[in-house]
């Protein structure tokens, strides 16, 4: 018997585990769909998408599986960057590029902001769940989500923040400790102070808030799901345990060495694309730490990187890839999405037996 | 009914609680054996004490309780640093000697390591429970120490570490997690990379060594505890949430801001000790922060600062003082330690029970 939480009710799914909606790659329909049919709830990271592909992509979920599932989006946070700070991160990426066979940095487009062309889609595919990271989308689109019965997901790394989120109107909180890859949420203040462990995080924003807070942050297994729900979450989002599962489309070296690492082979770092975001370490982090101011701002980092990731990741090399990853990628596992999950719920309830046993 | 734990037969306390030794004021003897008359386990943080001194308060203590409780020192790690090293630090710090009338800084006379007088009084004192941080004592001693009946923790931020400390013969490791508040007990590799949260490093550690562990690390009330049981600890260890209780010796105003703090206002600074360590920001780690090389190494840092904290602390000037506090000040209560941990049993067992009805 799984413990039924405001969560699980509120998204229709049988389990409060989020597969955490990780942009660029890896959330593959076939993921999306094996998470949800396995009865917890799969989400699309759609931010760098076209409406067009993100319409395709929901498409697709949606050919896999009749389980709600959810979609990402990043909160639009503006695009700007001066010449001067564009030609420093350019200087920064071209040996790079030279050593992957590229020309020097061609001259650089700035990116668009596709959140309002992918919060249209959304709306009009009602999707079932809408989370977004980065800030806090306009209130009014959020009012047309939740109006047109979409489940509205914020993500806060301090308590500031879920109290912005909950002002906002979401209808969940997810709660974003220091341990997780990827993309740091924070929005109103400095990405250090909003480094704050998951067991400190979620109890103080849980006490902050009345909306529900999903716990996110070095959750791997059962363990770290019990913990979560003792911590006063409703459930979890779980990023780097489905990085690595067989549907994900991360790129295969990048699994593997998420599979290989320690605990303490990560870093935050701003270089690959303007905003922190915890990877492993490689020669493409360790040799630019001391040279982070030089990158442009989020999201102009993020083209100005992208021709490098993009030859290393045809070439395999590792040592240029943004390998994001949480801080415990030893409890990271190769299975397939349905069956991690079908595990996960085993190893909870066999921890809650236990813990309940003790009581 | 409160779970038994490997660990508290082997402490021979009633719950697996571990008043964390924060060295330099907080841990007096009223403080320990308040919380060892209580059945948790109190600990003395001797490592800036004479041999005198130490042996003095482990009098005290025993004067006040026949309970269990623990001694905990520094690991030796060697006392250096150049005659410019030196210098440079007295630049830091000679402003703020000014601001509080104090002469310019003397000259230096390098601090003695006190960990072989400390451990020699432990011995001869047959203290019940020795911890010790910053690396590992020789093995030698830590034989000594288990040879005349006294349990030995070790305090790990990594895996790594863990398998070290359980290779030198510890009975237990303290797993300190990146929530931790005061010195950063690692010694294997660079502080960032051991800046591991509490929900990733328990497990991982739990799964590689096979000595039992004890969760440190933004754990202030039984949801916390609740969650290191989850995670596979058999204990906590805290600091903060025993920092701001009334037999504290820390000064009246560094547990008012801890009291008055939010969860993301700490940061790691190295500007008081030379060592990395959690506090409260204040005027002195934020206009020193782009200057923290410039700090000398530990112990020789703390050294130089010691007449700046304690001017600050006569002087009720908080914004010198060394505000150690965890990432979860908004869960601390300025409760009597006794009362503290009866709290804490109660809101486990509530907890425990809450979550053995969701199984």
């Amino acid at each position: 018997m799984w413990p039924r939480t405001r969560l699980a009710e509120l998204l229709r799914v049988e389990y409060p585990i989020l597969q955490a909606p990780m942009a660029g790659g890896p959330t593959t329909p076939e993921l999306v769909a094996a998470v949800s049919n396995a009865g917890a709830l799969g989400a699309i990271g759609g931010s760098y998408l076209s409406g067009a592909a993100l319409r395709e992509q929901i498409h697709a979920v949606r050919a896999l599986t009749d389980r709600p599932f959810g979609v990402n989006l990043f909160a639009p946070t503006g695009v700007a960057a001066t010449a001067e700070q564009i030609a420093r991160a350019q200087a920064l990426v071209d040996p790079y590029r030279a050593e992957l066979g590229l020309a020097p940095s061609p001259e650089v487009a700035l990116p668009v902001d596709r959140f309002a062309e992918g919060l249209a889609v959304v709306l009009e595919e009602r999707v079932p769940v809408f989370s977004f990271t980065f800030g806090i989308p306009p209130v009014d689109d959020l009012r047309r989500l939740r109006e047109s019965g979409t489940v509205v997901i914020g993500t806060a790394t301090t308590v500031v923040e879920g109290m912005q989120l909950e002002a906002a109107g979401v209808d969940v909180i997810v709660g974003q400790g220091s341990e997780a890859g990827g993309h740091r949420g924070t929005f109103a203040g400095d990405f250090e102070r909003g480094l704050i462990g998951t067991v400190a995080l979620v109890p103080q924003l849980v006490d902050s808030v009345s909306v529900p807070v999903v716990a996110a942050g070095g959750i791997m297994d059962g363990r770290g799901i019990a913990a979560a729900l003792a911590l006063g979450a409703v459930g979890v989002q779980m990023g780097t345990a489905f990085l690595v599962t067989r549907e994900s489309g991360a790129h295969p070296k990048h699994k593997a060495a998420v599979l290989a690492s320690g605990e303490d082979n990560t870093t935050v770092t701003r270089v690959f694309s303007g905003k922190a975001a915890r990877a492993l370490a490689n020669r493409f982090t360790e040799e630019l730490r001391a040279r982070e101011d030089d990158a442009a701002p989020y999201p102009v980092q993020n083209v100005l990187t992208q021709d490098v990731r993009r030859a290393a990741a045809r070439q395999d090399r590792t040592e240029f890839l943004a390998l994001w990853s949480g801080q415990a990628p030893r409890l990271a596992r190769p299975l397939a999405a349905g069956e991690l999950v079908r595990t996960l719920v085993e190893e909870t309830e066999r921890v809650l037996g236990s813990l309940g046993a003790r009581a």
